[in-house]
């Protein structure tokens, strides 16, 4: 992810926090009186600008949505096409992932999506990557016994390592695509990554991992 | 499989009893004794012409090997082979894998091998898949407890399916690969097939799942 320098971005998040909720521990276990519906809640994590994350609200009224991204530079396209369009089942944290049990309970998310996250190919960065054991731990706790875990990636390696990391953890696996483009998908709504590197004719992975 | 019609193959076959044990079940329990040494017992099923048991037999003399192979049309091309060049440590068996209980006593097996096994495509006959839950089951009562299935195809489809099948039954995953001929394999030993289809350009995918 390259990040430009956006010095305006801190200011509209903050000028939006119908858009990006600024405490979000304030909601931790009462989601549901945050939005307008009381639904599913499906949690992005790495959200990055967003597009999924949007589109997926927008196809899917009756779920609420919260994408988690720690970078403002990247949000602020997220929030903007959110002021544009607004969202009641769509929110954003402008957070670290590393902090996601400080703001979400025990059994209050019912699906997570790791979409196109940094592979951090070396090894000795592997704790870094958004399907380690240390993570998997954390989503664990605030998935319901039914969650599932949904994760694209055009990163071969990174996929190998997450089925490892997923089944090493003790989920299972299900929905398994190794050409996510060539299959009979239904319904897939594409991260902005995944529009470029499918259209370059890129393999797409992606897999469903529950208890 | 295209299956040729050999009507010498049976002969052949009934005419070495030190490459192809024909009483497998009398041996239950008690392979060690049947083989020179007493080393750990890795058996391949669906064995086919036996390229790849026979060079691991020579590569790893230290382990005994066992091949089985329900069609002797087959398996002939691997019996020809060993008696040309003599194995103390491999023995083919023309059984269905169906009935492998029947010859392998719980705990027996260190290692199982499937290599480009029949993909049964449709799903109507899942049930045949050599890594169907039913197989699995089987594999799982002969496999000592830190025994491990290595699994190799290039047929995507049914990688996808036996991903979702050994972590269904309960089984982990580990050294993942979905691309084997671009990686770092060391020591790989390739089937007929993988020889073929490998030089084709085409993805070899692989996997080693275990408790």
């Amino acid at each position: 992810m390259r990040l430009r320098n956006k010095p305006w971005a801190a200011e509209l998040i903050e000028n939006h926090p119908e858009v990006v909720e600024s405490d979000p521990q304030k909601w931790k276990g009462k989601w549901t009186e945050r939005f307008e519906k009381t639904s599913p809640l499906f949690v992005e994590v790495g959200t990055g600008k967003g597009q999924f994350v949007s589109r997926m609200a927008a196809a899917y009224p009756n779920t609420n949505f919260i994408g988690v991204e720690k970078y403002e530079s990247v949000l602020v396209t997220g929030v903007q096409r959110v002021i544009e369009e607004p969202k009641s089942n769509l929110l954003f944290l402008q957070e670290d992932v590393h902090n996601i049990t400080d703001f979400f309970s025990e059994g209050e998310v019912d699906r997570l999506y790791i979409n196109f996250t940094d592979p951090w190919p070396k090894n000795k960065h592997a704790k870094r990557r958004l399907t380690h054991e240390s993570f998997l731990k954390k989503y664990d706790e605030i998935l319901t016994d039914t969650g599932e875990i949904h994760f694209k990636t055009d990163n071969q390696g990174l996929f190998e390592y997450s089925l490892k990391s997923f089944t090493h953890y003790g989920l299972k696996l299900k929905n398994v695509s190794l050409d996510l483009h060539s299959s009979d998908m239904e319904d897939n709504i594409m991260t902005e990554y995944e529009e470029k590197f499918s259209s370059k004719g890129m393999r797409i992975f992606r897999v469903e991992a529950y208890r």
